[in-house]
C-alpha cells in the first residue's frame, strides 16, 4: 500500500545499470544548475536598492556602479570556475578542491559552508518567489510562508523521481525566464535610448533616513554579492553532463556567466537610469516592469516566470546537495544513509535532510527573504574562497602547460572572494551574518566526531587478531514469559522444546488471587515438561519482575550463560487492532534493549508470531 | 534515565497494598468532587446573560426567573443522586446503574455521554477560567489557547500523582473561591439591602436586537443548564469515601447542592438587581464584581479564585472520565490498557486519553467557552436521564423499605432531565448540539466492535478442543543475513550453530563487484561449515531479495518449515549513535513484521546482539 503511493509519486525503481545513462545535454544542464545565479537577480537588485535607498538619491546613484563592481567579481569568479573544471573535469566541489589541495581541515570548512549555502539558497529562492509573485497581488503575502511550502513540497517531490525528469519540467521556466526578462530588458535599453538622458533621481527617490557613508556603500556592496551564488554550482556536476564532460561543463558555464552580467547589470541600470523606486511591498524589479509595461499582461508574465524561475533555482540545490552530502558521507563525514542511492538512483536521504532544513529556515524566518539574505553570501564566499585557493596549490603541484596563468586566475578569484567576504562578514554580522559564522565550525566538528565514530566502529569489528577458529555455543538454556494457558503459547514452547531441554515458562501475576494453583495445574497440564514459575508483581509492572528473573536465575545456573529470551508475540489481524492489546511483547523488548545498551547485556531474543484473525 | 525523570514528576511506584489506603474524608472530597459542580457559575451564568441581552432590557429580567428554575431542577436532581448514592454504595455511575437496570445498550448510551461530559467538563471550565482572568487581563486573551494548555498539562501531573495529592493541593482553591466568592455575595446582598428597591434595567440595558421570543428564553434556560453539570461526580466516586462510604457521600453531596444553588441563584439574583451589564471582552461575574468592589485588590481576588477554581474544576474530571474509562476497559468495552493501574495507583493511561482529547477541543474551538458550551450539556443531560431512569427500575425491582417514594423522586429526576435534554437539543442544535449528537452513537458503536474483538480473540486462544499432547517441532532451519565478515557476525553464527545443524548466510549485493568472491574466500575462512550465499541486487534494496531468498529456499526445502531468520543486530553505545547506522535489522523485522500480519506468515525471528563500545 505505501509502497504503491510512494512508486505513484516518484516513479518505479529503477535498476543499477540505468545510472550512467542519466546525462544532460548542455540545454538541460544549463536549466538544471543555472538558475539559482541567474535567478539571484530578483534578490540581489533589490537588496541593493534596500541598502542604498535609507540614503535617498544620493545613496541610489550608487546602484549601478555597485553592480559593475559585482558584475567585474562574477567575471573573476566565473573565469576562475572554468579553470576548476578543467582541473577537475570528475567533478571538482569546493569540498573536493580545498580537501586535495589545502588539507581536511579547509576542506571541511569549504563542505560545511557549500551545504549551508545549498539550504539557504533554497530558502531564499522559494521566498523570494512568493515576494515576486506577491507584488502583483499582495494579498498572497499574509500566506507566504505556507505558498513557499508547498512549492518545496513539489520541487523535493520531482527531485525523487530523478534529475532527468526534474531537468525537463524545470527548462521551461528557465527559458520562459531568459525570454521574458530579457525581452524587457532589451525593451527597457530601447526606451532608455529614445529618452536620451537618464530621470533624475530626486524626483522619485524618498528623503534620506541616514548619511551616505562608506559603511552603508559596503554594506549595499555585500548584499549584493548574493547575486553570485550558484554560479559554482556547474563545477560540482561536471559528471552529469554528456562527454566530453568538462568540455561542454565549461561551455555552459561561460554561457551561464554572460547572461547572469547582462540580466543583473541590465536590470540595475534601468532601475537607476529611469530613477525607479518601489512601493511599499513590492519588489524592486516589479517596480521597473511596472514601469516599462504598466499594470498589463506583460508585467504579470515577468513576475510570474520570476517566481518560476525563482522555484526552481530551488531546484538548483537540489542537483548540488544531495550530491555533495555524498560525497562527504563516502569519507565517512557524514552518516553512511546520504550516500545510498534510492529507488530512482537519486540520493534520496540527501533530498529529504535538505527539504527538511530549508523547511525549517522558511518557518523560522517567516518567510521574509530580506530576513534570510544576511545569513546567505557568508557560506557562499568561504566556499568560493577556499576552492580557489585549493586551485591555486593544485596548479603549482600540477605544473602543466600554462600553470602559471592558470594560477594567477585561481589567485586573484580566491583574493576577490576573500575580500567580498570580509566585507560581508563585517558589515552584515549582525544582521545573521554571525549565524552561519557560528553553524560552520559547528558543522565541522559535527564532520569530525561522526568521523571518528566510525573508525572506532570499524576497528571494533575487524577479524584481525582473533584465534583462527571460532566454536559454537553450548544449547541455550530458555525463559518463556507467559500471559496464561491459551493457543498462542503453544508455538512458542514447541519451538522452544525444540532448541532447548532447558526451557521456564514465567508468569508475570500483576493481581495476586487464588487463581494461581489453578493456572500452575491447567499449565502442568498442557506443558508436563516444561517448568512453570510465578513472579510477584506488587508494583504492577510486567517488566521488571521479569528482568529480576531472568538475572537471578542466571546467577543461579552460573553455567557463563544468559538466558535466551522466547517472546510469544500475538499479532493482530489489523494495525488497528494493537491499541486493543497491552503489547508486552513490544514493552519487555523495549526494556532489554535498553538494557542492552546500557548494561551490555548479550540476551538473545526470539520472537514467535502467533496469528489472530479478524 | 527517562524512568529518574518520570518518577521525579509523578513520584516513586506505590505497592499494591496502598489501594485501599487511598481515601479522602469529606472535606477533601468536596474538593475533589465538587468544584465542577460549584464554578459552573461562572460559565452558567455568562451563558444565560448573553442569551438574553439579545432582546435588551426586557430579557434581562428573565435572568432571575431562570435561574431559579434551573435551581429547582438542581434539587430535584440533587435529591435524586442521593438516592442513587444509596441504592449503589460501591459507586454507581450513570453507566453502571443504565446497564445493570435498562440493559447493556442505554448503559453504553450513558457511558459514551458521561465520557464526553467528562471530556468538555475539562476543555470548558479551563477555558472559562482563562476568560474569568482576561477580563482582568485584557492582554492575555489573545494568549488564552496556550494558557489553558499550560494549565492542562500542571492538573494532567498532579493527577498522574495519584489522587490524594492532587486533593491537597486542589483544596487550596476550592476552599479560597468559597470564601471570597460567597463572601462577596454576602456583601453584595447587604448593599441591596441597604439600596432597598432594584436598579432599573432600562437605564443600563442595550438596545433590543431581536424581539423576546419562547424560543430565546428556553435557548438562555438551556445554555443555564450547565450549571448541573458535574452534580453527578459523587455518585461515581463513592468508594473513594472513608466509611461508612455512603453515608459520607450523601452529606457531601447535599452540601454540595446547598452550596450551588447559593452561588448560582445569589450571583444571578444580584446581577439583575443591580442592574449589570457587562463591558465587551468581560465576563458577566467580573461586572458583578467591579461593580461591588471597583478594580480594587477585592475584584482581583474574586478575578483570580475564579480562574483557580475553574482550573481545579477540571480535575473534576480526572477524578471520573478515568475511573469510568477502566470500568468500561473491565466490561471489554474499552481498550484493556485504560484498566492498568499504574506506577501510583491510578488508571494513567485514562489521564493520558482525557488530557488529549481535552488538548484537541481547546486547540480546535480556539480557547472559547462560549464556543464549547453547545456541545456541552447534551452529553451530562444524557446521562442524568437515563441514570435516574436506571434508579426507578433499581427501585421496582428491590422493593426494599420505602421504594415507592424513592422511585417517585428518581422518576422526577428523570422527566425533568429529559425535558431539559429534549429543550437543550432542540435550541441549541445547530450551534453545535449537533456535534455531541453524532459523537454519542458513535462512541456506541466503537465500544460494541471492541466488545467484539475481544470476544473474538478469547475464543481463538481457548484450549479447549485441542489434542490432549502436544508435541516439540523439528530443529529449525537457519538463515542469516550478513553484512560482511566481521565481528559483528560471530556471535550470531555461533548461536545458529547451537540451534541447527542447517545454517546459511545470506549476503544481499547492492553494489556488485568484483569482491564478491573475495567476500566468499574470507568467509569459508572463518566459518568452514556454514553455507554462504550471494543474493544480486539489481534495485540496491537490501529486504526485497532477501524475503524473495527465504520464500524460494523454503520451497526448494520442503520441509514443512519455514526458515528461523538470526538476526545480527550491532548495537550502538548511545542512541545518538543509531542515526550513523544504517540499521538494516530494523528493516528487515519492519518488513517481516508486514508480511506476518499481511501473509500470514509464521516466521520466527531470533535478535542477536553485538555491542560496539563508544
Amino acid at each position: 500500500m505505501l509502497n504503491k503511493l510512494k512508486y505513484l509519486l516518484i516513479g518505479s525503481p529503477l535498476p543499477n545499470d540505468m545510472l550512467t545513462e542519466k546525462r544532460l545535454n548542455k540545454v538541460r544542464a544549463l536549466a538544471a544548475f543555472s538558475p539559482d545565479a541567474l535567478s539571484s537577480v530578483a534578490y540581489a537588485n533589490q537588496e541593493i536598492f534596500l541598502g542604498l535607498v535609507v540614503a535617498g538619491a544620493a545613496g541610489l546613484t550608487f546602484q549601478f556602479p555597485i553592480a559593475l563592481g559585482i558584475t567585474l567579481l562574477l567575471g573573476i569568479v566565473a573565469l576562475s570556475y572554468a579553470q576548476t573544471i578543467r582541473g577537475y573535469p570528475s567533478g571538482g566541489g569546493s569540498y573536493i578542491v580545498a580537501r586535495e589541495n589545502l588539507g581536511t581541515y579547509p576542506g571541511l570548512v569549504a563542505g560545511a559552508a557549500l551545504l549551508l549555502d545549498y539550504i539557504l539558497t533554497a530558502a531564499v529562492s522559494l521566498t523570494a518567489g512568493v515576494a515576486a509573485i506577491s507584488s502583483a497581488f499582495p494579498e498572497l503575502w499574509p500566506h507566504r510562508v505556507w505558498i513557499a511550502l508547498g512549492l518545496l513540497v513539489v520541487i523535493a517531490m520531482l527531485n525523487m523521481r530523478g534529475l532527468r525528469e526534474s531537468g525537463t519540467v524545470m527548462s521551461a521556466p528557465v527559458y520562459l525566464f531568459l525570454v521574458t526578462f530579457g525581452g524587457m530588458l532589451v525593451y527597457g535599453i530601447y526606451r532608455a535610448i529614445l529618452q536620451g538622458t537618464p530621470t533624475p533621481l530626486v524626483l522619485a527617490a524618498p528623503a534620506a533616513v541616514a548619511p551616505l557613508s562608506l559603511f552603508l556603500i559596503m554594506h549595499a556592496f555585500s548584499a549584493g554579492c548574493t547575486a553570485l551564488t550558484g554560479i559554482e554550482a556547474i563545477s560540482n556536476g561536471v559528471q552529469t553532463f554528456k562527454p566530453i564532460e568538462w568540455v561542454n561543463a565549461r561551455k555552459t558555464l561561460i554561457v551561464m556567466a554572460v547572461i547572469m552580467a547582462f540580466l543583473f547589470a541590465g536590470s540595475i541600470g534601468l532601475t537607476q537610469f529611469f530613477g525607479i523606486v518601489s512601493e511599499t511591498g513590492e519588489t524592486i524589479l516589479s517596480a521597473l516592469a511596472r514601469h516599462l509595461f504598466g499594470r498589463g499582461v506583460l508585467y504579470y508574465i515577468v513576475q510570474f516566470s520570476t517566481l518560476a524561475v525563482l522555484a526552481v533555482a530551488a531546484n538548483t540545490s537540489y542537483a548540488g546537495f544531495p550530491r555533495v552530502a555524498a560525497i562527504l558521507a563516502q569519507d565517512k563525514f557524514m552518516p553512511r544513509q546520504l550516500f545510498n542511492v534510492g529507488d530512482r538512483l537519486v540520493f534520496h536521504n540527501g533530498i529529504i535532510l535538505l527539504s527538511a532544513a530549508t523547511a525549517v529556515l522558511i518557518v523560522v524566518f517567516s518567510g521574509d527573504p530580506h530576513a534570510l539574505v544576511p545569513l546567505f553570501a557568508v557560506g557562499a564566499f568561504t566556499a568560493f574562497t577556499l576552492s580557489q585557493a585549493g586551485m591555486v596549490v593544485h596548479w603549482f603541484r600540477q605544473k602543466d602547460a600554462g600553470w602559471q596563468l592558470k594560477s594567477v586566475i585561481n589567485g586573484l578569484g580566491a583574493l576577490v572572494t576573500l575580500f567580498a567576504l570580509l566585507v560581508i562578514g563585517v558589515s552584515k554580522f549582525l544582521e545573521g551574518a554571525w549565524i552561519s559564522v557560528l553553524v560552520i565550525p559547528g558543522v565541522v566538528y559535527i564532520f569530525l566526531k561522526i568521523r571518528q565514530h566510525y573508525g572506532s566502529i570499524s576497528s571494533q569489528l575487524t577479524m584481525h587478531g582473533l584465534p583462527p577458529s571460532l566454536r559454537p555455543l553450548p544449547r541455550p538454556r530458555v525463559v518463556i514469559p507467559v500471559s496464561g494457558v491459551h493457543r498462542g503459547m503453544i508455538d512458542s514452547v514447541n519451538f522452544a522444546r525444540s532448541i532447548s531441554d532447558r526451557v521456564t515458562a514465567v508468569f508475570v501475576d500483576v493481581d495476586p488471587g487464588p487463581d494461581e494453583d489453578e493456572l500452575r495445574r491447567r499449565w502442568n497440564n498442557w506443558f508436563p515438561d516444561t517448568e512453570f514459575v510465578v513472579v510477584p508483581s506488587p508494583y504492577r509492572s510486567l517488566v521488571e519482575p521479569l528482568l529480576t528473573f531472568l538475572e537471578q536465575t542466571d546467577k543461579a545456573h552460573n553455567d557463563g550463560q544468559q538466558a535466551t529470551l522466547v517472546l510469544p508475540e500475538l499479532i493482530p489481524a489489523s494495525s488497528w487492532h494493537e491499541i486493543l492489546h497491552n503489547q508486552s511483547a513490544e514493552e519487555i523488548k523495549k526494556a532489554l534493549l535498553y538494557q542492552r545498551r546500557h548494561k551490555g547485556l548479550q540476551r538473545i531474543i526470539i520472537d514467535v508470531p502467533y496469528h489472530l484473525e479478524k
